[in-house]
């Protein structure tokens, strides 16, 4: 089964796709760009979603739900926004089909011509800009701390399945504040939130920075990032969590009256993380075999395999895999039994490992007599023999084990490949070499812009953890002066 | 605070809209038919959706995502289903805006059209169909059991929150299997599972049956319906599950080779559930002082309000609430302590009641002395006080109480209004008096027509459940020879 899969030393971009077809997460549409999100990969989204979700109303968030069209009219308003969004995107212009008068299908009615031009959201900001106008009159009404789970359109040229699709799902906060201070502090609350949910449930060790100007959000002030480096040395922005200012106040008009009776123009934050994710998680921690699913988002934390010859055999060994798994899931963990009768062993061992589930059980006619099972683990395809008595605590503390490992894996991994670099000659040979380079920067759009078209290679961030970057230097570029280090590196 | 809706004796549709708006829980958007849903009504929904989701999937259902575009010419492809659902929707033309030439705002660039219109999904079984065209080839793929969540805009032109928008939320269920039999037990399966969701969760004491043919969905051979009582006897139509034969397997070419060696056509069922049963349950619930929430739906199930006179007693009320609050939440109980200080007490009262929250609590330093609690019931607006001591055990019978309550008035309620009738002089009489009138009907469209066109009424189902219906008797408006009686009423 996994040799189904391109190796990733041979082609990584390939071995992407053939893991995100073969294990079932997700295939093109008949609709171009569009992907279908099967149930495996659904479920793995589904648990991201419900582990964020808890974590946005612990925070004190709540969910609502925003119209999916925008009049074209709205990405007027704000100058910068419309420049980064109204671009490519899906334009309805009509609302009735009628049959072809020369019976071939049906057609559009040119008679149910939409008088002003609806797009479908990008990202929500005008349409929830222009309702805040009504929630909103006195500081009373402040904060609103409000999110939306939605699926978004941009039509993008080139499509990956999860990493770049014309639609794809996400959730998007969108929060109005009295005081720039409040939502400057909830910029940063929501892109700690990504990252405390990147490292511990994704296991990603994720950098926390600032987005330079060139890569802000397009109406942003300032825009934080969580950036992951994938296994092939490149960055992929997995979160982000923009500052707006009182831009899209000002463009919708919304003010509130202060304590003091003065009419104030209200601050605004909005971020998002979207199925993305998935592509993050796929690229970051599969194998040559498969996928490698952190226990915390796996949608199967265990599953079992009986091996067997006589059906009374079956019988006895489901019956105490019934009992375990009743057991383990006494403890919170999701469990399958693979009991399919027409398959052999080793070919359901390949389809979990291609699908990553992080520990399989395997028992027979033997082990069932000695009161053992065969353990094996996904992350490091280790087996090894354990006690059947008492095996509920062993499991749990062998994923928390699992958990750790991936992470640990994947810092390694990238602490091998971050590394300082003050020469221009240097920086040009390592760049493409998949790595993470921490360099001056003076700090100019400009200069930004000639190293990226000299290499493809962007600011990933400015951090504010992970690396400790304040330090004088000289620009790798120009040579001008600098006061602290920036992450470059090249990205999906 | 209820002073400012409508009561239902004045105008119940116009109740209906001011409780909606009041109760925040939606309200019309810049984008015409399309509504905002606001945070308070989105959480009851998210109960919906939790609880709905649950049991698909003890059901053994799991979760999808599939494009939110239709190619245009799927739709031509079943020919029913063009009929039934080409007509109004959104038809997406063109991908990308640009800068007015002549500098005002955007307009679409008309160098940007699409070679095929894409169409807004108004239900998905089109595209869904031809993703399982890949899905299926033998007898081991089938069943598929697969349910997406999703928004659908459907254009229609007059418009209702909740009741009837041009975009709205819903989930859709999509099955594929082998037999004729396990369809049609799959779609029975789930018009059960809405029935019970109405019954034990909404309050709703829904009738379960098949609807006649003119009511069927398009491209169904069955249709089966949960149809509810409001409270101006008017029916709402509050879930369905279709019966799709091989219809969508015959347009998109689905086959699949069975044990036998043979190519067999797949059969089909969908089901769904929208926001409108945010409707329903506003609609049949509701009182003059505002939304009557059942509890197992509400999303603040007991508020706590204060009552004091110094900060001192302030400070003890609420430690004694804190601590009230812990133990009710323990029960799985959701509490609300309601400490904003600057609102009277009967401000507070009136707004929680507006919002339908099943039990308010209220405490003031006498309560605190003797260790008791003033309890209000919102479902009968009954108070009493009871003893703190073992309070969290009294609480959970009565929201117990309180669920079984409103179920049994909705009960009362539409078992007053539901009559067998004989005659059509008074079938005429009586049908626009906000009444379900069970009467023989032939069993030809021709003659359900001829009543809709006469008196607005259609069959609203051929019940399986809640009424004994199997008699020889006369069709209404014919009288020609019928062997059971159907449910006519006026719908929403």
């Amino acid at each position: 089964m996994a040799d189904q899969i391109t190796k990733r030393s041979e082609n990584y971009s390939q071995w992407y796709s053939d893991l995100v077809m073969k294990a079932d997460l997700a295939e093109q549409s008949a609709v171009r760009g569009c992907m279908v999100i099967k149930p495996y990969g659904y479920a793995i989204w589904e648990k991201m979603q419900r582990t964020l979700d808890d974590m946005f109303k612990a925070t004190g968030h709540t969910n609502a739900y925003f119209p999916l069209f925008i009049p074209k009219s709205f990405f007027s308003k704000e100058a910068e926004h419309v420049a980064g969004f109204a671009k490519e995107c899906a334009v309805v212009t009509h609302h009735r089909l009628m049959n072809d008068p020369e019976g071939k299908g049906v057609v559009v009615d040119p008679a149910a011509k939409l008088e002003e031009e609806l797009i479908v959201r990008p990202t929500s900001e005008t349409i929830i800009w222009s309702t805040y106008k009504n929630w909103i009159t006195s500081w009373r009404d402040l904060p609103i701390l409000c999110n939306q789970w939605a699926n978004v359109v941009r039509w993008e040229m080139r499509t990956r399945l999860f990493l770049r699709t014309a639609e794809f799902l996400w959730q998007e906060g969108h929060t109005a504040h009295a005081t720039s201070q409040e939502a400057i502090e909830e910029t940063q609350r929501m892109v700690q939130v990504y990252a405390d949910f990147a490292r511990n449930f994704l296991a990603l060790p994720v950098i926390v920075g600032h987005k330079s100007p060139n890569e802000r959000f397009a109406g942003a002030l300032d825009t934080m990032t969580i950036e992951a480096m994938m296994q092939d040395g490149k960055a992929l922005q997995a979160g982000t969590s923009h500052f707006l200012g009182q831009n899209f106040a000002k463009s919708f008009d919304v003010m509130y009256t202060s304590k003091e009776g003065k009419q104030e123009y209200v601050w605004a934050t909005s971020w998002g993380v979207s199925t993305r994710l998935m592509g993050a998680l796929i690229m970051a921690h599969g194998d040559d075999n498969g996928l490698v699913l952190p226990p915390a988002l796996a949608p199967i934390q265990v599953v079992m395999v009986p091996i067997f010859k006589t059906a009374e055999e079956h019988e006895a060994i489901l019956d105490k895999m019934y009992e375990l798994k009743k057991a383990l899931e006494a403890k919170g963990h999701s469990v399958k039994i693979d009991d399919r009768d027409t398959l052999r062993p080793g070919f359901k061992f390949a389809e979990w490992e291609l699908k990553g589930v992080p520990v399989r059980l395997a028992m027979g006619p033997r082990d069932l007599a000695a009161g053992t099972v065969e353990v094996h683990r996904r992350d490091t395809l280790e087996k090894k023999t354990m006690e059947l008595a008492g095996l509920e605590n062993s499991i749990e503390g062998l994923l928390d084990d699992i958990q750790a490992n991936i992470y640990k894996k994947a810092f390694d991994f990238r602490e091998s490949r971050v590394e300082k670099c003050d020469s221009w000659e240097e920086f040009k040979e390592k760049i493409g070499t998949g790595k993470f380079l921490l360099c001056h920067w003076d700090g100019t759009p400009e200069t930004e812009q000639a190293i990226k078209d000299a290499t493809k290679a962007t600011i990933r961030c400015i951090p504010e953890d992970s690396f400790v970057c304040e330090e004088e230097g000289k620009d790798i570029f120009s040579g001008k002066p600098s006061s602290r280090r920036v992450v470059f590196g090249i990205a999906y």
